[in-house]
């Protein structure tokens, strides 16, 4: 029996999705662009999931432009603002996932690119922000709704007012976001970013939503599919799939919410005394329900995840897409924590299935496996429990 | 009881790629790029995905770079060689995808890009491109496989031969190629465009081939995913699924193009025969076994559509991509077809499986509903069977 703790990174596909997505395989498979009655249908029910997706957001169905996932999302929004606004600022803040960053540092010269700090809690500075918008309306802001590793919630509904009143225009990767928390108000940005797998919908699929103030967005050329913003045959039995998952999430997403965030809470607690020196990033501020971003006192994050691997607990050290690259999170690093630190650090995320045994068990073996993880590097340990 | 005749706008997923989708996304759904034994178990099955397909073509593993399917692949190779090369000539055939058309064209400034002609055939000026490389060597040329309108097949091995000779870099868009005809060859280009759905695989996966020599390939920034040249995460169960579709399609593609070759001969025969006037484009050049374009002397392609569909049978008017849009193909227009013509033409595109019965059925219905189709256009209208 093994308990996954890694759902920041990808979620098993749930059931409701992988129905509508052998139901549209074996039924609707057909190319919605083709002109038979079978692909007109398809095409009418492309149109359909999309209105039900929109309606989750309180958005209009022409703003959803289904795509392949959150990374090509993240790149098209950084390369049209770029295109359509060659000598505009880009504000992005230090944590942002490594498609956002690396795109807006690809398509800015010179001080075209803004890099927002971050407080020690882990939250983007809206003082910074509103200094920079003060002094220079205009341009783009990208901002994450909750951070990846730590799970902290970030300010998007400010900034959401704030760029409204300095007319910057504002994208919103919500790929954390969307599954796990409410989805009232993104639709406000200009842009927002998700992602399928992430909230038990397929791998491959994800979504944007595109204010309609954006006109000639295009993400693909070569097709009039997705109202001409991706051209490429419409992955109907994926997007299916996808919005079967987002609809089942919605559905029980309070009730899941109150119970991971209590047991991620009870969790952190008993931890906090069994462990000293134990520290969690982000823990003074509201953040998703489902992570926990420990820095336990001693032992390599990776002897952690291994350790923890061979008992049946499955975490992470931090961003799946961060993985194999050289040095610490920028996440971590952009929160003043050191790369010692970071190198201690672990990423529990829980799967909305996730039950209060499982977490108290995890934290068991945490405390049990500890004694064992002190390699010789000179830091305190203490086990209280 | 219905007939599919659109093959090359999309394929229903085989039993093989169906299986492997369900197997991947039941128990190796981790995120290939997270630390743990099960997501390296899933890192393990990606890589030997990627062998495997390799070996298909005879190339290396590392050539192989899967994405979200050919028009992802096309925009891409365009974008890429853009910025490596950004002052040099861009050759791209009349007849090519949308995708790789209206890419060439975003990409290309002032007289960059040249468009090669196609003979009355179907067939790209092979000697046009002689004599275009002949004056100025290098740049890029991107050429397809085989048409997805007509069928007719390009001369990429000797394209092949004249870039290297004159040291350009050569795009072949194998799009409807892959799954229909020998692989063999092809990874001697320097990129090679393909797509899941076109040969029984799911919608939303493709895959690239791109030579080792070029170097920092990338279609998506933010991750280390696929040797650094797609970033996101791994979509494994499509991937899986993809490469399961294609070796079963290898293993029984000889047999499949014979009977589907001759069934299509059988087919253009009976009704040349029994219609007078008939035009079928590229009938003197090889073609793809499955595809058969026809001009047929009345009637609206859209209302020979909307009969046959009425009585079982699933053809298109040409390109699901260019469905929508305003004017004539711009394949037929190349090959200077009249756009009066162009709208009396149908593509009809077997599947692997369709037997004669069915094409035996289709020309009967063609022949039947002929008399119903004259329009009052004034075209003469001879029946002889």
């Amino acid at each position: 029996m093994s308990h996954y703790f890694d759902a920041n990174a990808t979620t098993p596909l749930c059931p409701e999705a992988r129905a509508a997505w052998l139901e549209a395989t074996d039924q609707h498979w057909h190319n919605p662009s083709s002109p038979s009655r079978a692909s007109a249908r398809v095409h009418v029910l492309l149109e359909n999931a999309r209105a039900e997706l929109a309606a989750l957001f309180g958005a209009t169905a022409e703003s959803v432009v289904f795509n392949s996932g959150a990374t090509e999302g993240n790149r098209d929004v950084l390369a049209y603002w770029r295109r359509i606004s060659p000598e505009s600022r880009v504000i992005v803040s230090a944590i942002e996932h490594p498609s956002v960053l690396e795109n807006a540092r690809a398509n800015c010269v010179g001080g075209q690119l803004v890099i927002l700090p971050v407080e020690k809690s882990g939250c983007v500075s809206m003082k910074s922000l509103v200094e920079l918008l003060e002094k220079r309306g205009g341009g783009l802001v990208s901002l994450m709704a909750a951070n990846n590793e730590t799970g902290v919630i970030q300010p998007w509904q400010e900034a959401i007012e704030v760029c409204r009143q300095y007319r910057a225009t504002l994208h919103i990767d919500a790929t954390q976001w969307v599954g796990k928390e409410a989805l009232e108000g993104l639709a406000s940005a200009d842009f927002v970013t998700a992602c399928g797998h992430k909230f038990g919908g397929p791998k491959g699929t994800g979504f944007l939503l595109v204010s309609s103030g954006l006109s000639g967005f295009c993400g693909q050329r070569g097709g009039a599919q997705e109202n001409d913003h991706r051209a490429g045959t419409e992955n109907y039995p994926s997007i299916a799939s996808m919005v079967a998952a987002l609809q089942a999430s919605e559905a029980q997403r309070v009730g899941v919410q109150a119970d991971n965030g209590d047991a991620r809470d009870r969790f952190e607690a008993l931890l906090s005394k069994a462990i000293s020196d134990l520290k969690i990033w982000g823990a003074g501020e509201a953040r998703l329900s489902n992570t926990s971003s420990l820095c336990l006192p001693v032992g390599e994050n990776t002897r952690w995840v291994r350790r923890l691997d061979q008992r049946g607990f499955l975490v992470s050290t931090g961003s799946a897409c961060a993985t194999g690259k050289d040095g610490p999170s920028h996440v971590l690093a952009a929160m003043g924590v050191t790369a010692e630190e970071a190198r201690r650090t672990i990423r529990i995320s829980a799967l909305p299935s996730t039950n209060w045994e499982a977490w108290n068990s995890l934290a068991a073996a945490l405390v049990e496996l500890l004694p064992g993880m002190d390699g010789g590097d000179g830091n305190p340990l203490v086990i209280k429990l």
